[in-house]
């Protein structure tokens, strides 16, 4: 007779439990690594720069088949701390919920692979490999946190055939959705320098304030894209402008801009850049001022076009729902895009509604509906 | 035999002591109130809005032909009081310069223009009137100074023929300009309102930036013309943009930007305005968006066409400083602006070099030739 070891609703409740908030390990990481190494797996503990990640396999390194879960124990910040109207890191059970900070994104995710994770292979063992990546360093910058695991795996000749992130999918309905890629996203910050002076003399100043409007205009104004066959269009936001003049006779010396940019695989940051550059430089000759450009790139964008990987999930996720997800691109950036770069990854989690919320909770039944999703996926994988 | 019964240097020096920073009177209209009635001017104080200002005339009211002379005792702040090598009330003389605040803006004019308009009176008394205006309010808000002088004039029915103001209008060397025009100023601030939003879904918000930046540029590349016989062209500058959104994943509600227009005879406030709120209406339904405009408007651009008056006071300039003035529209706004509406006014003054700066001082021997430049131009009126 088969059973569950681990109980996922007991487990996202003891991990709510852990205060773990970005970069916290509050005590998520080695409660899972200690359930993990009871249930016969290998781990390792992957710190960097002060962040805590975890990398656990069960089965041989360089297994025929290796399933990779990704996902992450640490939280946002409580925000309104009154506002909450239970206690955030108390996993209280009330209307068919559980409440507290990651409840949704991602405690309950973390328990429900895991869980699945060790019935499987404590019940039913498969032939390859199972690797569990956790890291504490998802909502921060991300720069020490599943890269951080991923570069350690390259490393140590660790490798996933396959990877499923835990991440909430669902819009509002369990199973409604699988995300197979993400947009990228990189923000640009310009400045333009001119010559400061009276404005009734415009002629003896340079004025940065006119290049800025034409800049904007054109780069706003710009069709990236109207869409590629699996993502929406490209989009561009200029969120501020700033100059900080108090004085109408002033014409100031300096103007700053920055501009967010959410990009489908039609593009990459590079192309981007160069554009920007592009315009920053025929503006500033237009107008004969100096302009500077400095970029951050958050992520590129990823694609797992829909094929095995996607095929795999969606079916088990209608077998066990009774809903028939689609596949989607929307949203914001997930760890998925540093995992795109080692193997085809997709994302499926349960209801993400709350997330970052004050009262933020997990409705308890999705908990269960995840783990049989994942253990079916588990099943069929391996079949 | 005649005689100057007023030393114009002397009585620059007894109103630089007076610490008339506006609104202060300072002692300055006392004193001048005093000397005139001495000298057979009729005086009115004409006090409003907490700032003092002084009307004064020799000979009948109505008279065939009246002289009108205008000035201010008002004085900017001291800017950095420690950095003044000389007491900035103190009037002291050294190396030709008599020092201090208001030394030639204007109370070096306003002084020169009594002892000329005392002397005349004494000595070789017109057929006809002279009236001095003079306001303790030029250089703050200039709201109840001058204006507030010629709507009691109105009201008294008392008027000038053709006035004079005794503003600094040299640039580098005594003699060189006379002012007989100044071009308008408004500024203007422009709102405008879309609705916040998160960057990765720029359609579900309405960002404001890109509209403001349509606005600002259609504003600023705009001819307002190529200048006038008169006057260089009308100039608009944008002299500041901002948001103040820090959040690159957030799209702002809400955008702001200031303009300056210095605007020549070829318009009026009123014809910008409407354009301005055009062009303000045409961005808004482009973009979906709401805008509002608010205005205010510093004053609306004066000429006196070169003719008699110019050619009276150019005469005079030359016979007394071998200098051939240049008739001239430059330069920011000044009271001339209000009394254009009453009667033709050119301004001419000494060199205004030091106006507003630390130790400003006035060249004592420029004080001599202004007032007897001045006294050549009421001689030749009244002949
Ligand atoms: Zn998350
Ligand atoms: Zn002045």
């Amino acid at each position: 007779m088969k059973n569950s070891p681990v109980d996922p609703i007991a487990l996202t409740a003891d991990l709510v439990r852990c205060p773990s908030v970005t970069p916290d390990e509050g005590g998520a990481l080695v409660l899972l690594e200690k359930l993990l190494r009871g249930a016969g797996f290998t781990c390792h503990r992957v710190d960097r720069g002060g962040v805590a990640n975890l990398f656990a396999r069960w089965g041989e390194k360089g297994a025929e088949k290796t399933f990779g879960f990704n996902g992450h124990t640490d939280v946002v910040p409580l925000g309104d701390k009154a506002a909450w109207t239970m206690p955030p890191f108390g996993a209280r059970q009330k209307d068919g919920y559980l409440w507290g900070r990651g409840a949704t994104d991602m405690k309950s995710g973390v328990a429900a692979f895991v869980a699945a994770a060790v019935d499987l292979v404590q019940n039913d063992p498969p032939e390859g490999a199972i690797i569990l990546t956790i890291t504490g360093d998802e909502e921060g910058d991300a720069i020490d946190g599943t890269t951080a695991l991923l570069d350690w795996m390259q490393l140590w000749g660790e490798a996933m055939d396959v990877c499923l992130v835990g991440e909430p999918t669902c819009p509002d309905h369990m199973g409604e959705m699988i995300k197979i890629g993400r947009r990228g996203s990189l923000s640009a910050w310009f400045t333009l320098t001119g010559v400061q002076g009276h404005s009734a003399y415009p002629h003896r100043a340079c004025n940065p304030l006119p290049a800025m409007a034409r800049l904007m205009d054109r780069l706003s104004s710009h069709v990236l894209d109207e869409g590629t066959e699996h993502f929406d269009a490209s989009t561009l936001a200029v969120v501020t402008i700033d100059t900080g003049n108090p004085a109408t006779n002033v014409i100031p010396a300096e103007c700053r801009a920055t501009v967010n940019i959410r990009f489908n695989d039609a593009h990459d940051s590079k192309g981007l850049i160069a554009w920007m550059q592009d315009e920053l430089d025929n503006v500033a000759e237009e107008f004969g001022i100096a302009g500077k450009l400095t970029v951050k790139v958050s992520g590129e964008s990823f694609l797992t076009p829909p094929g095995r990987l996607s095929d795999l999930v969606a079916a088990a996720v209608e077998a066990e729902t009774g809903v028939k997800p689609i596949f989607s691109t929307t949203g914001g950036t997930s760890d998925a895009r540093f995992v795109k770069d080692h193997c085809p990854v997709v994302e499926f989690g349960l209801v993400g509604r709350t997330m970052h919320q004050v009262d933020e909770r997990v409705a308890v039944d999705q908990i269960s509906q995840l783990k049989s999703i994942y253990s079916r996926i588990l099943q069929d994988y391996f079949a």
